[in-house]
């Protein structure tokens, strides 16, 4: 059986575990808040980041959710989440990392960073500056984001892929913190409501970080 | 043919230049500043980093280093560099990842700040406790390198792959910014020096950035 080490709120986390909920792959949950950099945790992986993938029986471990992802497109031929000719397949990854790069440093690390670890961990309250800036950002992004889906049925092009895999866990993550204002964002919104409602993406919206209460449409599919 | 926007010190476009170079693929380069924000570029990106590739004539525009490194990879049998098993390739994979973003994080991108940006474009001096901080990162990623090439040929395994090439280029240009102290990475030196020879190399440890001069050891085999 696969573990994943991974807190609830990790966008890179909840990007692995939606390609393997689309491709049917069992796996156990191991909560590591990487903060704390747990000496074995970082001995397992020296980045000492999640998510962190074992299965010791086989004697695997799997390390950055980008080769995590490969390796199971690779290994897994059920639900293919990186598709299509070499040039789709480029779109998908230019995708994934602009998710993974530009709305994870711009968005979701300020949000994370504002309203998670301050209150978890350092006791301190946000700064509402970096908030608002954060929000801003994220506002920018979801209009790119509508603009690819008024040309196309899935962001990278006709089918369901790994890049909106990546935005919906990205966007989950910061929506739970109250980070996305959904109003002028008709196109997004209704593509995240399809993904929300999948079963891949159902059991992630129950799971709660400690103290931090989500908005209230946080879980619903119409919000 | 194929045009790569670029600056001679981004990581990013050295990393997809060593794999073009090996693969014998044939390029031009177009000189392109990033932090100027040129509409033209952010419009063909809009992420407005660099590497971007264009091949016009086939109307192709790739975006991101793995993106396209993936790409060529997949489309150019000449020199793999993400070969061998789902787990050779997952452990390629993840050292690229952790070369693109611990060791440019922590390194490579304060680095350029202190030393090219604030240079180059705000004319101010660089702050010397981010320096000291760059450099004593640095070292400890290095000692993880030198670590890794006490157990193998090559960074990720017995063969030449991405990991080595992306390795390469962050440590190029945190090289040539004064960031790299190579006494006590006997291991990672030697590795290096192997790299530095290789005809794909070669030509980019001629070019300059501007006023900003590399240390006299930079382009030697032998430092």
């Amino acid at each position: 059986m696969w573990l994943i080490h991974q807190f609830p709120l990790c966008p890179f986390s909840r990007k692995v575990r939606l390609l393997l909920g689309e491709k049917g792959v069992g796996y156990e949950l191991v909560r590591e808040h990487p903060w704390e950099r747990r000496d074995e945790f970082v001995d397992l992986n020296p980045a000492g980041r999640t998510p962190v993938m074992v299965e010791s029986e086989k004697n695997i471990t799997l390390i950055d959710s980008v080769a995590i992802c490969e390796y199971f497109e690779e290994t897994v031929e059920q639900a293919p989440m990186i598709s299509g000719t070499a040039i789709n397949r480029a779109e998908i990854r230019r995708l994934t990392a602009w998710f993974d790069q530009q709305f994870y440093g711009a968005v979701v690390d300020p949000l994370m960073n504002e309203r998670m670890l301050k209150r978890l961990v350092h006791r301190a309250s946000p700064d509402t500056g970096a908030l608002r800036e954060a929000m801003k950002a994220a506002n920018g992004m979801l209009d790119y984001a509508d603009y690819l889906l008024d040309h196309r049925n899935w962001l990278a092009g006709a089918t369901l892929s790994l890049a909106d895999l990546t935005a919906a866990a990205h966007i989950s993550v910061a929506d739970y913190l109250g980070g996305i204002d959904w109003r002028a964002h008709e196109q997004t919104r209704n593509w995240y409501s399809g993904l929300k409602s999948r079963p891949s993406f159902r059991p992630m919206l129950a799971e709660r970080m400690g103290v931090i209460a989500p908005p209230d449409d946080y879980d619903k599919v119409d919000f």
